[in-house]
């Protein structure tokens, strides 16, 4: 409602402003969005202190979201938006979801399971792999993540 | 309450139960228990059907259910057992979790992300890893999935 600050006018501003939402609760700052030709259908941020939950992670939280809105265990046809590359689990998740593309921003060489480590979609194995676009708007996911750790340091 | 059939004796043999629950739910027959100083603390079967949502899996609501009933969001000294090689999404929720120690039935070489694939928990990024003994009965699981699969084709 205010005129200072417009709307997310994509999908991954939308991510953004989840993963500063997590920031302010107090979880690491990581969004995700799953959109559905072109509309919105479910987005989440990090959970996993608020729920006490180990797998609330953004992505698994906007998945199951998605899933219960659409009345579907799949979500073939969406795409996700996540402002940080998925871990393992996630990246299971967004394979068993049946996600069509992944979009992701800064890339986690610690954590990560897409690009880094597990590499869950490389694997033989792999049942379903998204097509993934990495790297976007790095510099900002990466701030977003430093001062929120920074200042639990402080 | 049977006389004929007594009550499971050990953690592996109520995830059997909970496998076979499954199966006559018409979902993946796979079970897990998580157990903390020999009590049990929360018992899940194979979901994703019933509750639409594809991060259903029997580990996945096992560790959530006994966060919630510990009100911790890690489960550090727990050990999880489960009829089935855990996936890459279940092995990352073990991770987080902090599982002491895993204790699993078949093999699992097309999905599992423990032993084979992804092996979550060999990659140096993997932050915690729990102690891993697997391959108890394998037949009988492996035989619980078959003629689930049968009955499908069937």
């Amino acid at each position: 409602m205010s005129a200072r600050r417009p709307p997310p006018t994509d999908p991954l501003s939308a991510a953004f402003d989840a993963a500063r939402r997590a920031a302010l609760a107090g979880e690491v700052p990581v969004g995700a969005v799953v959109v559905q030709d072109g509309r919105t259908i479910a987005t989440a941020h990090n959970r996993p202190r608020a729920l006490k939950d180990p797998t609330a992670h953004a992505e698994i939280l906007a998945i199951r979201a998605a899933c219960q809105i659409l009345g579907d265990e799949r979500l073939t046809g969406c795409d996700l938006y996540v402002t940080l590359e998925p871990c393992a689990m996630c990246a299971g998740a967004i394979a068993f979801a049946r996600i069509r593309r992944l979009y992701f921003g800064a890339y986690d060489p610690k954590g990560g399971g897409v690009e880094h480590g597990p590499r869950v979609f490389n694997q033989p194995t792999c049942h379903h792999a998204p097509e993934v676009y990495g790297g976007f708007r790095e510099a900002e996911a990466a701030d977003l993540l430093r001062a929120f750790f920074d200042g639990r340091r402080g």
